[in-house]
């Protein structure tokens, strides 16, 4: 079957095309700027490029224009949109009642409407995309994926806040976690790394790129995460403050006479490796700029490094044994530095990186052969394991 | 030389005179109600109490009444005023600018002033007690101990928070830590228990009561702990929520409409084990209650437990080499269940809690012999660590 992968931001949707009888991406595409003056559609078939400016008004515009791209007879990849057996689309927030992939219903959909609350930049663009399908290709099967899904096996002591229990019954407010397919996928192909069964892995998968996030797997399953009611709780972002001591945000709010929602946007946009170097919050502008001796560049890596460092020590002991971290995402799989800084001074705890096998790119193993625990990069798919997902769920 | 140790609150006057030649308690007493109706202090000593209701509607009058009652020819325990040689003053926040114990002129009351921003509740307190023994025994040395001092040799990658460096700068909101008196004593205790240098032991010491906090020692100095800029970040505590998604007071402020104090006092008061278990923020309580079937009391207890061994993992990573761990404070000291749960399944980190030993109470090593890394409990002694700093600082 084929299946096709939809990501639909606000004003941008990435799709791919997988031909799922050998898991081969047949094409892809990308439209940008809907809704905005100069939107454009490119689609990629082989490594030939095809493109066309025009106005893009809304999602359902953009979504038959890929449509009608993918069934185009010179730069197309398919003959007809019946080809398809089912779209696959990644979801933000599923909450606490869609823990798993699912077909997409009246009931699902208000549900995704529901965690707007939460999700207020990305479930709106996902449930547009949607719909949009839902015009435009009627009665092809939808699926929704969601980030928060994996996640939703986390223990209540872990997933739950120390605020009155009354705020969880009454908006659910707790820790779903998010980074849920790609750290999914990681946990799958793994298992098939250390040869096991998924249910027989312990391991803390590493997604580590603008956004950042850690996740404890206990045989195959996630028990803890440092992604908590929204992407910014945990770790220190490209732009994200992660932890803070709550006081900062009532002391802020006073002193600068800011309001909640001005906050917020300081500490997603903001904050995180930027804000402490006020300089990039691309950790590759960042590293040149430590290797010219720049300190607020130097402090914000060294930041970053330490707080991965905190929870890597926290997971471990959550898991007792962990057969291996995983290293994924730009930063985690291009990051040798990063990669270093983490694992170094470890081997009492188990952990022994090989430093020339750390020196690669792409799919490996970069911990010394007597490294109890294995370190590996995993470069991570999360299309792929959308359109997994879809299959299995069509099927 | 005898010193008198003052612990100043905003309504209350807690003093042990202490005589350092062999650093015994001579005395200790409390004052109570302080500018409320029923003003009473009472006074210890050998074991007699004696105490006195009277109007006591300041400070001044407070430290006035402790001077009488340690003099009084009945009831004293020193002849004259002259017998005690210095006083002194537990303060909670000296910020970046006061590192160390120190004599107080008015330049420190001056930066003690300056951090009531962080610390509105004691240092006004502090402040008033110091400038009544001023007044009522002038020109006998004061000295300040602050809650804060031990930590501020943490480096900056652990003390700077993920948000714009502007804000570090303007206002010098950075993690300061706190119980840094309590988490002083117990490193010196527990290089006197391991016989050796403060300098060469690396500990995690952890002091749990209804305010808990960790921290990370390395060669006998602060390196990293769980309180921030204010003691609520970190553990779950009593009522404090520790940790949270920033995200959730931005969303609480704007869904029940409360202003940033009203949060906070929602995140200090209401929060913690008392928040999530319904029922009390005594850990006492919850145990009887985990015991008789209480879910929630049994959820409160599970999260507290398991935040504490999420930062233990997090401090072993960052020590390397660990010496000890140290468990002091009210559920330090007497939680043996406490002390279980977050040490349990850790032999492979080199720690083996010996179960037995374990049920004693009082200074003790509480692990096996072959754990690498030994389990003590360390009864703190603050005011001892306060008489110490101030006869070193007079003398």
């Amino acid at each position: 079957m084929k299946v096709l992968v939809v990501n639909c931001g606000s004003s941008s949707l990435k799709y791919q095309l997988f031909n799922m009888d050998d898991e081969s991406v047949m094409g892809k595409g990308l439209v940008e700027r809907i809704g905005i003056e100069g939107s454009k559609i490119t689609q990629t078939i082989n490594g030939d490029k095809y493109s066309k400016e025009e106005p893009i008004e809304d999602h359902t515009k953009a979504i038959k224009m890929v449509f009608d791209f993918l069934t185009d007879k010179d730069h197309g990849v398919v003959e007809s949109v019946d080809e398809i057996g089912a779209i696959g689309h990644r979801v933000l927030h599923g909450g606490e009642e869609l823990i798993d992939s699912t077909l997409i219903d009246n009931k699902v959909k208000d549900i995704i409407r529901d965690y707007i609350k939460f999700g207020p930049l990305h479930n709106p663009a996902n449930l547009m995309g949607i719909e949009a399908c839902e015009k435009i290709v009627p009665g092809k099967p939808n699926v929704a994926v969601f980030d928060t899904a994996f996640h939703q096996t986390m223990p209540a002591y872990n997933y739950l806040y120390g605020i009155p229990y009354k705020y969880y019954e009454k908006y659910k407010l707790r820790k779903f976690g998010f980074h849920g397919t790609s750290h999914k996928y990681i946990t799958h192909r793994t298992a098939e790394l250390l040869g096991k069964n998924v249910d027989d892995i312990n391991i803390i998968s590493l997604h580590l790129g603008n956004g950042s996030s850690l996740a404890a797997i206990k045989n195959g399953k996630c028990i803890n995460t440092t992604m908590g009611l929204t992407p910014l709780e945990g770790l220190i972002m490209g732009t994200r403050s992660g932890d803070l001591d709550p006081t900062i945000i009532s002391f802020l709010q006073n002193e600068e006479n800011l309001s909640p929602d001005e906050i917020n946007t300081i500490l997603n946009k903001e904050s995180g490796v930027l804000g402490i170097s006020g300089l990039s919050s691309d950790f590759r502008d960042l590293e040149e700029a430590h290797e010219k001796g720049d300190e607020r560049a130097t402090l914000a890596l060294n930041m970053f490094h330490n707080r991965i460092r905190r929870f890597l020590g926290a997971y471990m002991i959550e898991l007792g044994r962990v057969d291996a971290i995983c290293f994924a995402g730009g930063v985690g799989e291009n990051g040798t530095d990063t990669r270093y800084q983490v694992t170094k001074n470890l081997e009492d705890y188990g952990l022994i990186l090989d430093e020339e096998k750390n020196q690669t790119r792409g799919e490996a193993c970069i911990s010394k052969a007597d490294s109890q625990t294995k370190i590996f990069i995993v470069p991570t798919n999360e299309e792929l394991m959308i359109a997994r997902d879809t299959l299995k769920i069509v099927k």
